[in-house]
């Protein structure tokens, strides 16, 4: 039997961008229509949306009914709770020293096949305990949830032994569990070959596919799996390999496709129906029809582009012309994107791939939730949905990606719970 | 009399980041000496520093004197509190809506040419009252002093009638009053033509000589001149005419030179013998040699040409190594960079301009205090010094501008006083 109450109304909403619209996910003009709603207001019961729309319009169909809690959203901005789909969230030790590299003009590629980069936090997350792996990614977890993220994908990828994959996996569930952010686990064994198998990569791939993936399937701890497909990292072939042994396996399957050199990747994606791919940079038109054709969502990461100082930016304009989803993540990881802040991805979606504010807000909250699989439960603001949502100290949209840089959250509600209040945890 | 106690030791400092060195601007090799001690400790009384370095030997030094407070840094990062020298504080509204037009393509001079850019922030900054500017701009305040800086520099320039540029300047001289964070003024009234002199700028010219500088200047209400040597906006003839008449009334001068068009500010900024030259993005070698030979130091703003989508970036490299002092600053304004973080700066500072965390952290503490005249009083922590530092979550230098688009302050101490405490506003 339904509750007569109503737990938490949120009212006195100045713009109400509820991204109500088309289920599916959204490309071209679709990527502008936000569903912006003045003087709106939000009810919330048992952690889910009840009512919303216009505060008069909610308040008449939830007349009668007890209301726990009100909020006042003091004429402010709210959107869906944010969504950040590529991160690599647990992980080791953190790489500045790599800075001085970095502006040498020593490449990424160059520093991981110097036994860096990936490599490197791969030994420090190999010997961290999984209860330092904890508290470290909690942390990132706790900013991230400043910053307005109420849901966060999580990649292993940073142990490549079936212990340490397992490691960082179990570490994922776990503040799945205790955190209020909501976690979507990855298995990604294939991030990179690691050096106790640099002269047989193929032997390191059957580990993968033979051993890993059956485990972590076995014990429910990734609904997705990627490979980073790229010059001296894994090839298209092998990348193929362990798509297809995934998937039927049951893990839905994504892409690192095309970051740096056009390897095909893209075209692979569509190939193989991935729910999303990654990166694109170098991406081909070939490869977009593909991807677009399969309905695969384009995860841009433009942070990462920014921080390893590319000239290069995605394509991110033509795939929107061409009828392919953009979602836009942070992609955080401690070498190629050391940043939490999804709302200095907004800023780049603009500056660098020439976004719009709609199209950006659009790319990390309904189509981030059809990149991860979880639009049937979050990413837009309706009826029977989860209470993710996020108040801004703003008064419209582009405020947010325009005045860049800072933090903008004022509150953060997540499943029907205030955990953000005035800029601070609760 | 002295008085026989401290009023404050920070001790247990993990890294304490002194900038102790070279009393000039820094230049060269010297922007890498940043005068780092580990362990370290800080003694304060009455707002100024009594004793710094390491704690064994600053407890040495003030051995029997009381000690009022200690306040443990528990093993992180101390700087001096950052120096922001190039801003406009004070104006009115925003301008988010122009992000569309420059997502377009549209260029900066382009909007301001059609009578919007600065001159749409000069509408809003007259029709807004005295208190409505000074509550906007402390807000802006309470962010960058929240992001770790605690002296700005703020120009005037959004009245362009000398009713209103004395407001903004009396909104500066009532924030330097009220607010922890320092002021230092700049009158510009020479930031754009106005709308009502389009058809005769000489005109203009003549106000901001004759009107404006001598009233400024009896009223005590700025310390530097600043103009817009820019196409379309101030030729290298009219700026000189106005830097000249400043110098002659005691005004230290400064120049906003060849950000978009090479014109010949940096040249003009080393012939007048300007404290400091601006942007610079298209000063040419010989611009450089004028500006080395006059001591000028160069002010970079990065977020500015992030945030204008240029491909182009302030030569920083050469500047450095032809031994011009390089400073880094927001530029926050409205328009060009609206943004308070001088850590991002900082981010934009190594990715864009080429220069490393030591030159970054010079730049934002000494070499900033020498861009506005300051460097006697701050800019590092040695004994006499105003006690002003900043406790960073961070436990080495490079992690400050590597974990870009957050916040790492925890602790912000201003003029002997805790302003800041884990993270929020005392
Ligand atoms: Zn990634
Ligand atoms: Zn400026």
């Amino acid at each position: 039997m339904e509750k007569n109450t109503i737990d938490l109304l949120v009212h006195n909403i100045g713009l109400l961008v509820t991204m109500q619209g088309k289920q599916e996910a959204r490309t071209g003009k679709e990527m502008s229509n936000v569903g912006a709603i003045e003087k709106g207001a939000v009810a919330v019961r048992d952690g889910k949306i009840v009512a919303v729309g216009r505060e008069e319009e909610v308040r008449a169909q939830i007349a009668g009914l007890a209301i726990e809690e009100e909020l006042d959203a003091k004429g402010k901005l709210v959107t869906p709770g944010l969504i950040d789909p590529h991160t690599h969230l647990v992980h080791g030790g953190s790489r500045e020293h790599e800075l001085d590299l970095k502006l040498k003009g020593v490449s990424y590629l160059d520093i991981l096949a110097q036994g860096g980069g990936i490599l490197s936090t791969v030994r420090a997350t190999r010997q961290a305990t999984e209860e330092e792996l904890f508290t470290k990614a909690k942390g990132s977890l706790d900013i991230m949830l400043l910053h307005g993220t109420t849901t966060v994908e999580a990649k292993s990828g940073y142990g490549l032994t079936l212990e340490d994959e397992i490691k960082q996996l179990r570490v994922a569930k776990k503040l799945n569990e205790s955190h209020p952010v909501d976690l979507v686990s990855t298995f990604m064994g294939a991030h990179a070959v690691p050096l106790e198998y640099k002269e047989r990569p193929s032997g390191y791939l059957d580990v993968v596919i033979q051993e890993m993936l059956p485990e972590v399937k076995r014990q429910g701890l990734a609904e997705f799996c990627d490979v980073f497909c790229e010059h001296g990292v894994f090839t298209v072939e092998q990348s193929r390999q362990i798509l297809i042994a995934a998937k039927e396996l049951g893990f839905g399957i994504k892409i690192h496709a095309d970051e740096i050199e056009p390897m095909g990747g893209a075209q692979l994606a569509g190939e193989l129906g991935c729910i999303s791919a990654e990166h694109l940079l170098a991406a081909s038109d070939e490869g977009f029809e593909a991807m677009q054709r399969a309905g695969t969502v384009a995860v841009c990461l433009p942070a990462t582009s920014f921080n390893l100082r590319l000239k290069k930016h995605a394509r991110a304009r033509t795939m929107i012309e061409m009828g392919i989803p953009v979602a836009l993540s942070t992609d955080y990881n401690p070498g190629s994107s050391p940043t939490e802040s999804i709302q200095l991805v907004m800023t780049l979606g603009c500056l660098n791939l020439g976004m719009t504010p709609e199209e950006v807000i659009t790319a990390v909250t309904i189509n981030a939730a059809h990149a991860i699989g979880k639009a049937n439960t979050i990413g837009s603001l309706e009826a029977g949905k989860q209470a993710d949502l996020v108040i801004f100290n703003a008064s419209n949209l582009a405020y947010l990606p325009y005045h860049f840089g800072i933090n903008h959250v004022n509150t953060v509600i997540k499943n029907g719970n205030i955990v953000v209040f005035d800029g601070k945890l609760c």
